[in-house]
């Protein structure tokens, strides 16, 4: 830990079956003028919404609803819902919905008391709330981004393109509490689960892929990588094993939620190029990531030869006897690919939609970061965008 | 993650060199009335209560003082620290020092506004805070207890020879913010660290040898003794290693902060056999824990043999390759009492001033918890104590 730092994180998390019964505990704090907070409806199908309802209802609340908050939530969205939650007086949001509809709402709650344009201030100034910060709550009914213990928000604004994700400083924009039901899980399809998985473990990697001291943070990050291995190998064969599913769900509220960055560089490249190829694709999150990831990693693995040495031996259990470092390594990439696979994680671009004459924008779309072990020079970013085709 | 829990651990960490200038952005959002807080005075000897003193007094702030807090803090000095605190009409209570001086806070800031006996009804009845609990910051001096980010509080009662130690549900006992300056542990007798580092190592064993279930939280646990073998051992050699014993300290906090123990149960009995034996000591914890340990260990390792077997292979790196499953699980326990060794860890109760004729007794006084693999006769607890001799 040789950086100084920070860290708060003052969200509750109730956790496994039947944990929606703890809103009987959280709902009474909060005032009388509620706005629920949804995505495209399958929390009706699934009797998640009910449940909600009828909690809300119990404690004499006074609801309005946002539905059809979308998978990369937008401006207009926002423009909207702060309508509806100042018409409404709103005195507490929740959410309930995946990480799309927790960012949203933590969005929203910095934006219903904002003077200006939220867009411009959070997003593309960058500043921090200065206005009243409304509570939040999230019921997560899908696993992934570590949304529902962060204070990170993505919005996108489709007519500029540009699609920002801000993790605000003010831990007043972390939910409140968060109710962590592994059961609501189960129902997800197998593509979307284990688009789940990778975009945790991608999680884990960001910010493990970076630094040279011996960080805390890393055996930490280690722990949560082996875990998520294990959990997501029964999880693919018996998608209904519970335990599976839970350690997979606890796994990914930490993957994200600052701990495992703390003291130390990160690196996020993953994600930049993963996000240019979604935003010429329209493809899954965690499918464009495993489509960049390998050809990424195996071009910068020399600059960071001892951490791809140490992810072999200690995430993969390679051996390294009467092996170079560079065998090792490799070999943990090659462990790595070979668990994707067997996931059915969609391994090239060209799978989800993309062709070689859009390599040149996504490249140009691709924001170029320094935390890591090596700075991609544009060449190199269209060298991996052709060998993720 | 089989089982249902909560988790909620708001306590802001401020980590690193310099650490305490944060005081500055703390210290306004209370009251003017500040009590300090501290135990046999090192903290004047190096500078720690002067820069404590000089902020408070920057952000006038009218303080009064309990000083000496004892290693094992009295029932008798907190009815003292009440009648302090009472008079200052305090409304914010600063610890500056170790985790004894961290556990007198909290059960101070429970107890300044309680109508009864506090001992009576937190100790002896355990019951929760049912009146206002005062507001707690903590600028930690030494590494290992973790009180500086959990709602324990340990107090002892030398006429009934009691030892209690509570953890409170309500967060709002935890620290509302603690300082972490590794540099303020560089001074700290060798023969302290080691102890300490025990200490933490024994916390996370606590918390793992316990269960059946792949938990995430047991692979976090392997983490972080990970981490703090590597770090122990460049500490060992070099103790004014900043990065060693930075690490030291945030394992230290995440070992016993609830995040490990989250969704599976723990065992506890070694802290009930330690403790037992400083009764008859007055030995510093970390030792008693020592030399209790692998007796301890080696008789329960039939009855959690798959456990031991995992330690073995995944934090000691046994290679289990042509050995039974006792034999590896075995050399587990022969690594760690190699890595003890190493330390200058005291390895045996007569070192630290324990005698045959004491064994029935601190058996006698051995709390039988039934947490982990096996529960314990009383004939099993007295040959541990007499293997410990």
């Amino acid at each position: 830990m040789l950086g100084n730092f920070t860290y708060c994180n003052p969200t509750k998390l109730y956790f496994g079956r039947g944990a929606i019964e703890n809103l009987n505990a959280e709902l009474p704090k909060y005032g009388k003028n509620v706005v629920l907070v949804y995505g495209g409806g399958s929390i009706k199908k699934n009797g998640i919404y009910d449940e909600a309802v009828k909690l809300l209802r119990a404690h004499g609340k006074n609801v309005a609803e946002i539905a059809g908050v979308m998978p990369n939530p937008t401006v207009g969205k926002l423009y909207e819902g702060m309508q509806i939650a100042r018409a409404h007086k709103a005195e507490f949001l929740l959410a309930v919905g995946g990480g799309s509809v927790c960012d949203y709402t933590k969005a929203l709650a910095v934006s219903v008391h904002c003077e200006g344009d939220p867009w411009e201030k959070y997003y593309l100034n960058g500043e921090e709330p200065s206005c009243k910060v409304l509570p939040v709550g999230c019921v997560l009914t899908m696993v992934g981004t570590g949304s529902e213990m962060n204070a990170g928000a993505v919005i996108t604004n489709p007519e500029t393109k540009l699609k920002i994700g801000h993790v605000f400083t003010d831990e007043a924009v972390m939910p409140r509490f968060a109710v962590l039901d592994p059961a609501y899980t189960l129902t997800l399809p197998h593509y979307q689960m284990v688009a789940g998985i990778y975009d945790i473990f991608s999680h884990i990697c960001e910010q493990y892929f970076s630094g040279e001291d011996d960080n805390t943070s890393d055996y930490l990050a280690e722990g949560l990588m082996r875990s998520l291995l294990h959990s997501s190998r029964i999880a693919d064969k018996d998608m209904q094993n519970y335990e599976a599913r839970s350690n997979i769900m606890w796994t990914a509220t930490w993957a994200l939620n600052t701990l495992i960055s703390r003291g130390k560089a990160t690196d996020w490249m993953v994600h930049m190029l993963g996000q240019a190829a979604g935003a010429y694709t329209d493809a899954t999150h965690g499918m464009t990531l495993a489509a960049v990831s390998l050809p990424y990693y195996r071009r910068i693995l020399p600059y960071g030869l001892q951490k791809f040495v140490r992810f072999a031996v200690n995430v993969w259990g390679v051996d390294p006897a009467g092996k170079t470092e560079r065998q090792t390594a490799e070999e943990g990439l090659s462990a790595m690919e070979r668990w994707m696979r067997g996931l059915g994680l969609v391994m090239r671009l060209s799978e989800l939609g993309a062709t070689e004459d859009m390599v040149e924008g996504m490249a140009d779309s691709t924001l170029v970061l320094d935390g890591g072990y090596h700075v991609l020079s544009r060449d190199e970013i269209v060298g991996i965008f052709k060998e993720s085709l």
